[in-house]
């Protein structure tokens, strides 16, 4: 893409809506294979399988009984009623994790608890509640049951060779246990994204240190690495990086060499900017693919592929770079972990009613931080946190955040929103 | 609690409801305190403060610009227009990350970039924008602006002294940014909540081995120690223990000496059942909390607390052990970390339409999974996953899950259900 695509015939900046953007960004990626591995089931949590996985067996191996109880003949109880009861020798009992011997006759059931694999020639497992017993040798049945009742069948989780979970699916606890079940003590994941931070500005200095007066404290590194961990990337940190500009585009090349995805921040002043974009379409193709997106805050970002590798120009101010990896570089890091689908549709989210009026300019995104106050009986409040994007405690009250989208001026009290958790 | 409390003038097992079992529980572990230790800033993601953290000092330390221009005393601007401009001299420069030299006299102005500290005298920064040049030394000014615009003022993010985050707060990746940003380099934490998790029952094997007839291999321990370190739980597997009644006390004695909670699982048997009841209150007061919740699938879960150890017998069915884990163990595993509201009243969820009818019985709630289907500009489809609880596939294949309440005898096709998403 030439960069006199992305300004109009003044020369402005044509800024991109963030949805044509998204899509713009995720296009160039989804042409990227990710890299994929071994992993032990143990440690596969929150991995993202790299090929579909069939069932090698029958889940559970054998039937199982679902209740304690008696084994039957269904057939054997067909009619039973508490007045016209049938009745059932005990001809044996199931030990639990041991094969039951011999097979069950007609008129005859064996004892059986839950978990307990049937005996051959029975069908059916009657609950101790719908039995009277006897004697020790014999029970009276009290209802008439169906082939099946109370039996897990074999195969009936999950059948040999059918298919357990797909290509792209990231393992959830559940997800484990299904695979724990079939024995399956290995899977092939895709790699973990690689995501290379730095920050920019001689104004900048690490967090640990105390600034003397003109110099502030690195904020994004951290909030940015802690986000990307909590979306499983490894996260090298490249430090705070001068901008003059060799130092800046060797740093970056490197970062870009060793790590899918490269965010660098700081730099919100225009010469800051101007050496970011230059940074991006000296590395390599295609360069700079969106330059500027209409939403607010978060406006000036910069999104580039070089070769390979993502690159995010993310803006200085602190809640502008959140809102803007929430919007690009969270989908950008699914996308390198294999995500199915990096860019749900649907995400959960809370309804809220919003507690005073907002004004939006038509035309662009607004992502409103807001607190969540629960109310008794109805939906919680939605009381916007407002303040500037540059300051970090903004964020860090708010519970969530909503869109006011591009189509309208604003929001009305009173309306119901929908607020995406800050977890 | 008398366990004779328990069950009704027949000797029946009184059913608890879930709310109510939900607070007997969170009410008794509300007494015990959770250990704290220091953790550095950089390893604090998602831990829990124990304390409350003042701000130590103004942030920003000094005003600073949130745009590129000129730092100018806003008075010299009033009255500016395009047609009738105010002119300012340009008396210097900020030099990025240093304290500006000298200060701005009246009708005069210092260049300035986006995040360099306002030199002595200038209150409010003319954005490039509304200026003109009129040669290397002298602006023409366009615009009137007030004092601060352009300005993040001292201590405007967050002043010295104020309360930055409360004990009780889940540290966040923006969290950590207001830290660092604060030079805050050590935290006070809740020490992670550590659950030790055994298995019952004969049948069971581990999941790495290969089932002889009869057994079958273990899934709870692997989805419940997801599970928990999913929620920043530290656990420690205890294995597959017999049901004999020494070897089992003696196990879960241990785990319960060890840990915050304890997770057994397995027994789904009448035999299993009583066994469990027998060896929680054998292991010291209070004993059982509750035998049994009007609840599907889930309904004989034992919730129990012995000294300051929280003791589960969760069902052996894999998914209703799943959903007794959401509903009670999550709860009790979030109050052991320190959270304020382990409970939350609103969680995210996905609203959409549930896609045929559902009965249930009143007086129980019901937990039903459920697959989403998007759909074009309306909302997505529940399709509940029909199964046995005995089924891991069936959770495995749900994105989800939505509650029928004790109130209802079922939910019909399009109804709007709010959707709990399994991650």
């Amino acid at each position: 893409m030439k960069s006199n695509d992305l300004k109009d015939m003044l020369g402005r900046v044509k800024l991109t809506p963030v949805q044509k953007a998204q899509s713009i960004l995720l296009q160039e990626l989804s042409t990227i294979s990710p890299g994929t591995h071994c992993c032990s089931l143990a440690d596969s949590l929150h991995r993202v399988l790299a090929s579909d996985i069939l069932s090698p067996e029958d889940l559970p191996p054998y039937p199982r009984s679902t209740m304690d109880g008696f084994a039957v003949r269904a057939e054997d109880t067909f009619g039973a009623t508490p007045s016209m009861p049938a009745y059932l020798e005990i001809d044996g009992e199931v030990r639990m994790g041991q094969m039951p011997e011999g097979s069950v006759k007609k008129s005859k059931c064996y004892r059986i608890a839950t978990g307990g694999m049937l005996p051959d020639d029975s069908d059916a497992v009657m609950m101790f509640e719908h039995t009277i017993p006897v004697d020790d040798q014999m029970i009276e049945v009290v209802k008439s049951i169906g082939s099946g009742a109370n039996v897990i069948k074999r195969g009936e989780d999950i059948q040999k060779n059918s298919p357990a979970l797909l290509k792209g699916h990231s393992l959830r606890p559940q997800d484990l246990g299904l695979l724990a079940g079939l024995g399956i003590a290995e899977v092939e994941v895709f790699a973990k994204a690689k995501v290379g931070i730095l920050s920019t500005g001689d104004e900048i200095i690490h967090w640990s240190e105390t600034p003397p007066p003109g110099k502030i404290r690195d904020i994004n590194s951290l909030t940015l690495t802690a986000a990307c961990e909590e979306l499983g990337a490894e996260v090298t940190d490249f430090g705070i990086v001068s901008d003059e500009e060799d130092i800046f585009f060797n740093t970056v090349k490197q970062a870009v060499a060793e790590n899918n995805i490269v965010l660098f921040s700081g730099g919100s002043s225009v010469g800051m900017r101007d050496l970011g974009e230059r940074v991006i379409e000296k590395l390599g193709n295609p360069g700079i693919l969106v330059h500027g997106v209409a939403l607010k805050p978060g406006k000036p970002v910069l999104i580039g592929l070089c070769h390979n590798t993502s690159i995010f120009g993310l803006p200085g101010h602190p809640v502008s770079a959140m809102v803007c990896f929430e919007l690009f570089v969270k989908p950008a890091i699914l996308s390198f972990a294999g995500h199915v689908n990096p860019l749900p549709k649907h995400q959960a989210t809370i309804r809220a009613k919003l507690d005073r009026n907002l004004n939006s300019a038509a035309g662009r995104l607004d992502c409103i931080r807001v607190q969540l106050q629960e109310q008794k009986d109805e939906l919680p409040r939605a009381i916007p946190v407002l303040g500037r994007s540059g300051a970090i405690s903004t964020l860090s009250r708010a519970h969530g955040y909503f869109f006011i989208d591009e189509t309208s001026q604003g929001c009305n009290k009173e309306t119901e929103v929908e607020v995406h958790l800050l977890t």
